[in-house]
């Protein structure tokens, strides 16, 4: 840090079990990305290259690679597993994360429909390949689940061999675990983590009040994802109590 | 593309009459707009200098030439037109398309009133010194046209020399063939395609739900503009349906 | 400028004392800086590093170096200045200062609560080392202050030694002189202005309904601040009267 300030939360520190910080890449450039690690780099502990964005984007190989330099483990969105499942080519999608020599895979659910053993399967079979992600909830706007049923899911995508959860808000935080109107379903927060182990859950929280609700309820060591490039150093604000939204929140302690 | 997937749409190539995407530039920096290209160039058909940004834009000269040496066809947003219009410096601005080298002009009563007789005559007399996009629509919400008067009012600037024609929405969406609140009209859009063929208009559409409410009725070659820079690659996979708002339509084909 | 434009409104030139452009950088690069500072450096009267992203962002010495090389006044957000005396650090403060060689510092009350008193007293201690801008209105949404008590506020503390004022806002445009839905409290405003002179003021204004507000009502010239480094070029084109918010105002005169 470039100075001192007393009295802020501790906050982990990399390789990070908690606390993690997933980050949206929508199509940076090259030089982009190099702009966004210099900055952020060091409070970001993964990218996702945001659903089929890099079939279409230009230097796929030394995007990845300009990642991998920095230490920071690339992976593809959720939906081109989907894209790839929906057409049946499951062992392509294999082939492809050898092709990119990646580590990460995300599993999810939100734009197809498939029995939830055979979601499992897929990770299960996955896990033998890469670490797995899996994502709950739908991206589609009327399909709202029970909080039973999130954590019905959760639990069977663990077993299955799930590294962590990750729970669904869309780019834009309005499905899943969000209202339409981006406000947090809290009684459904609250019930799924009496049981599954919050270092368990990255909830994606693209809205600044979105994060600030979640760094209040579990603290500045939460994991949160779909953070867009240019919110990383605003996000550690909030973490550590240095931005109005939870300046309150870390007094207090 | 990076790798292969089966059965996604067909995208129109280079040069594009059809799905071309017209991207704004709202005052790029230089090595801004060369990350643009790096990363979009290939997908971007046309690019507009926002409103008046020319005149304030540095370096305006060396930004063009990035542009033209990219490929990429620059023009100055209708708005500029319309400034030395109401200033009664209409041959000032054709000086200025010749001094700078510009191969499109767009011709827009968006903010000034003028006969439309007068605009007409003021396509025709661009047309014979460069290709023109014409706009319809006005910029003011209060303005509402029937569909009929659209049809009108577009008919007659294809006669009089437009290229194309553009349906005004401003940046930032929610005027001309938007409701106040970004949603399409959907009955004047529909009206408007029974007289005017499809590949004469490019529709505004800066926001992702207008963008994939016009691939799912026109298809993945509808010509869309006032796309953000940063939006050109998520744009290219709704064009594809790899990504969920146009995921299903795609698949169904 | 690029080219001639007739009738356009005289903006007042660097350094200036009215018309400032006051631009919030929330975690830029250094060559994220430097674009910036290539296409909107000319338009720009201050840079505030937003709230505590100074303590976060790497390379906080060469970042100031670059808005100093390129004449551009940096200082830190008034949250920082409240997180170091909420945690009675306020001597840190000032060597902070000192160690940075920032020649401006911000006061305000944000996100704290001080007796009025107290904070002109930070506000008198400081004007001794650096230039002050203090800020009036508080983040909270719910704390809505009267005229009359606006007006007290900002006079006591031009008084204490400000040199200038900043009517609060937030970086989401809606506290403040604003209401929850951004809309500008505009009684508060021209009660505001019978008695404080409009050069000492400047007025948050981060959405471009606000600015184009503030333009319209109080001339090209007007002061505004907490601008994305992104919408330095888009408001120097609404200061003009060349985009079409402010088009016909412009055109009036």
């Amino acid at each position: 840090m470039n100075y001192t300030i007393s009295g802020l939360p501790e906050r982990a520190v990399k390789p990070r079990d908690t606390g993690i910080t997933m980050v949206m890449d929508k199509g940076l450039s090259l030089r982009e990305a190099e702009n966004f690690i210099e900055v952020a780099g060091v409070y970001t502990d993964l990218v996702k290259l945001g659903w089929g964005t890099s079939y279409v984007t230009p230097n796929l190989d030394k995007k990845i690679q300009i990642y991998k330099d920095a230490g920071l483990p690339v992976y593809f969105g959720g939906t081109l597993f989907e894209v790839f499942v929906a057409r049946g080519q499951f062992d392509d999608y294999c082939r492809l994360l050898d092709k990119y020599k990646l580590e990460i895979a995300e599993v999810s659910d939100g734009s197809i429909t498939i029995p939830h053993e055979e979601k499992c399967n897929y990770i299960n079979k996955l896990s033998k390949q890469v670490t797995v992600i899996s994502e709950v909830g739908s991206k589609d706007i009327t399909k709202i689940f029970a909080p039973y049923k999130w954590i019905t899911l959760m639990s069977a995508e663990l077993e299955a061999g799930s590294w962590k959860l990750i729970a669904e808000s869309r780019e834009s935080g309005n499905v899943g675990i969000y209202r339409d109107s981006g406000e947090v379903r809290q009684g459904l927060v609250d019930e799924i983590l009496t049981k599954i182990p919050a270092d368990k859950i990255i909830w994606e929280a693209p809205h600044k009040s979105q994060q600030a609700w979640f760094i209040k309820l579990i603290g500045a060591n939460v994991s949160l994802g779909n953070i867009a490039t240019t919110d990383v150093i605003p996000l550690e604000t909030l973490r550590l109590g240095i931005r109005s939204d939870t300046f309150d929140h870390f007094l207090e302690v």
